[in-house]
């Protein structure tokens, strides 16, 4: 049996007369788009045209919810309650369900502040879990590999997909290497790639501190908006598909 | 048969830390809530406990979309396009859905702004037909009786719903007397009452220029932010049946 | 020489169709109103208003800046950077100075989260004491008498005024007791009303922990949005006039 | 004595991660920019940065207020009232004068739907009028040349400058041709060039329907978000100043 992989991005981060990402290209390469839902990016109408690019390209459409920050783009961490945060993803789910012709979601991926503060905070976690189950308890959730939201999801029987990154350097522990840390981010595409191939057909990479780690992962993350995004996109989907690589939406993979 | 009539009331118009209305009596005597979904009003907390509370009553629950105009509670008229104005609506509609238990929605009713800019606004009554049927087409839309808006959804295959204005003084031809006008808003409660049976029962009105007019209405629409609203509530709730009229949710009439 | 206080209180924080706080009441018990900025709450409206009152008062008019967060109040936190807070502060004390007759402000107190984090949080203090020093020298800062906020500005050559509260309880070392402690806020006036007295006359209260400690004040903070805010501000207003102590605005403390 | 035009573009117009506009090239060839202040575009993080290069370059800077419409770029017009608006504008120029070196504006040009409107809607333009002799009857207001905006304007003791567009056609009665007519922007640089220089210099144009019409202009408006803005920036200062005709900012001229 072949090995099988989920290709995920970011889309619809566009906001009004602002134009971000290079959507239209990436969305090629990739199986699973994570959309914005107006709260840190995207609007109704970017929703609607996201929706319908992922639908005409056959890509599995997702929740990208955030906390309510469009000023900082979803990036700052917020003292949200647990119940705020689930509420807020009910909303935002909701809203874009609405867009697609199925009225389903595959996925729900949180974006930015708050996929970061639920690594490790179970609270916010369950309350994300507990949204995700409250619309419909046949989404998967997509998390980081390893962290303690990985754990919370398969706690409360959410389907739950471990994610990890393409271009993102990795601690000994299987964490990110902090973004304000030297090297935490790959720039170079062969080596983005060939570490990519490892982590998903070895399932093995190497740490910032130069340990061979384990990494177990059902969705590759990668960026739409950096230069060199859609090479990038294209070059990982050629190289793991030459490689036996199945690339299918996360849904058929939890 | 006996005439059956729905009271509708608009809700949830609380936003954060501000409390807007007396949602928790008047919900009492209602049989539809129109819910705010955060465009003028409203927000993921207390369209959840807005839902909450209506679903307890056994009152049904729509929609209450609005232009994005929280500074102005959506009474400005915005010249949004139809496509736009679509688009907001189906995304508003996806936010409430997905905070009630069946994930479904009897109605949607146009709030402020909006519903007024749609009584003889063609193509903005075509773009929230759309969206209705675009999102569930059994929901049904509510609007002014005698209004373009009600014309266009029934040319559109739209379930609608008539809706008149217990507190509303009527011209001639129907239509409501602007709120610029002295006279438009009627502030006794025993008129209202007795004006609103009359309505009801006998399907006539008299208008501010002193004739009699029919009037034809499926949902009655009462106020819930107002002095006396409470009161006024449960006297048309209380007449209404006293005198043999059945109120029941306007999905059971159109 | 007579003892002085500057009595000051939140005010302008409702929000287009949703009124908070008795401010039309309180305004004659105070010398200075602290104006919502349009972030936490406020809107140019509001502001024009509220300005308008106070300056019809006497009342000295300060900036209460926030975090961008009008969900919630700006009550959360958010990790805003300092650069972004300074920028926001600038962009709020701007706005407000505006609406005055004299274009100039008396002091700023920030709001909420960002008074809160400002306690402790050396470089966001920084931040607020850069935009004061920058739009206007000449303001008073308001902060809580004995945090770092203090220190900081005292050492960036700021005017500042250290603030204590009527109605809540100190730890041993002087700060405020935390919301979520049994006991940190007092309700009742006659105890309020003394204890207040005692911090401003005698220079001395007793901590939660049951020790005496010393308070140094400059301005007594009210509330105006909770019951019974009315009669607490005039009998604070009253008893401490009664005992001698004049009540003035804060720019003639320090 | 020469003749002198100012050249002004709109700025500021990023918002958050979202980047907007070649500010940076543009800057040096005009000498006026309208900021924009956060209701349609641009948030203190780029209102401090785009001061701060203004002034480094020597350009003149202006307050571009708008409707209160971030999701429509503040195109859309708006039902505000006369007072909403001057209050709108009032806050939006005071948060722009914060982040100025000397506290004060050159100017304040309205965006968008706002700018629109002020074109024939004399209380509008009334608003606006109010808003600048409020806040600094120094300021200069930049309205369509022609406009009912300039009227009110000079009735009512406000400094205004006559604004003309080099790349938008004219009707016959000096009115800018409606974007949604055919031809109504030109995109050719040479035929703007010479166009633009025929009315600064002769003071006259030929409008869409032929006629040689008269324009008297203070202002000329270039585009900063097109493509091709650069070249056409740097040819108009080139070309203008070739035929020796002085570049100001346009304090200097009205």
């Amino acid at each position: 049996m072949s090995i099988k992989i989920d290709l995920n991005c970011d889309m619809g981060e566009s906001f009004g007369m602002y134009k971000m990402g290079l959507d239209e290209e990436v969305i090629k390469y990739i199986s699973s788009a994570n959309i914005a839902c107006g709260f840190h990016a995207g609007d109704p109408m970017w929703m609607r045209r996201t929706v319908q690019m992922a639908e005409e390209h056959g890509v599995a459409v997702g929740a990208h919810p955030s906390f309510p920050d469009l000023a900082g783009f979803g990036r700052r961490n917020m003292a949200v309650t647990p119940e705020e945060a689930r509420n807020d993803i009910v909303y935002q789910i909701g809203a874009l369900q609405a867009f697609t012709k199925s009225k389903k979601l595959q996925h729900v991926k949180p974006h930015g502040g708050m996929y970061n503060r639920a690594v490790n905070d179970e609270s916010l976690a369950q309350a994300i879990c507990e949204a995700v189950l409250e619309v419909d308890p046949e989404m998967v959730l997509v998390a980081l590999a390893g962290s303690r939201c990985v754990a919370v999801a398969e706690e409360m029987g959410v389907r739950v997909a471990r994610e990890i990154f393409a271009d993102r350097a990795l601690n000994a522990d299987g964490t990110l290497v902090s973004r304000s840390q030297q090297g935490s981010v790959l720039h170079d595409r062969a080596e983005v790639v060939k570490r990519s191939l490892r982590m998903v057909i070895e399932g093995k990479a190497t740490a910032i501190t130069g340990e061979t780690i384990e990494v177990k992962a059902d969705s590759l993350c990668i960026h739409g908006d950096t230069p060199g995004a859609v090479e990038m996109a294209r070059s990982l989907n050629e190289e793991l598909t030459a490689a036996g690589v199945e690339i299918v939406p996360v849904w058929k993979l939890v």
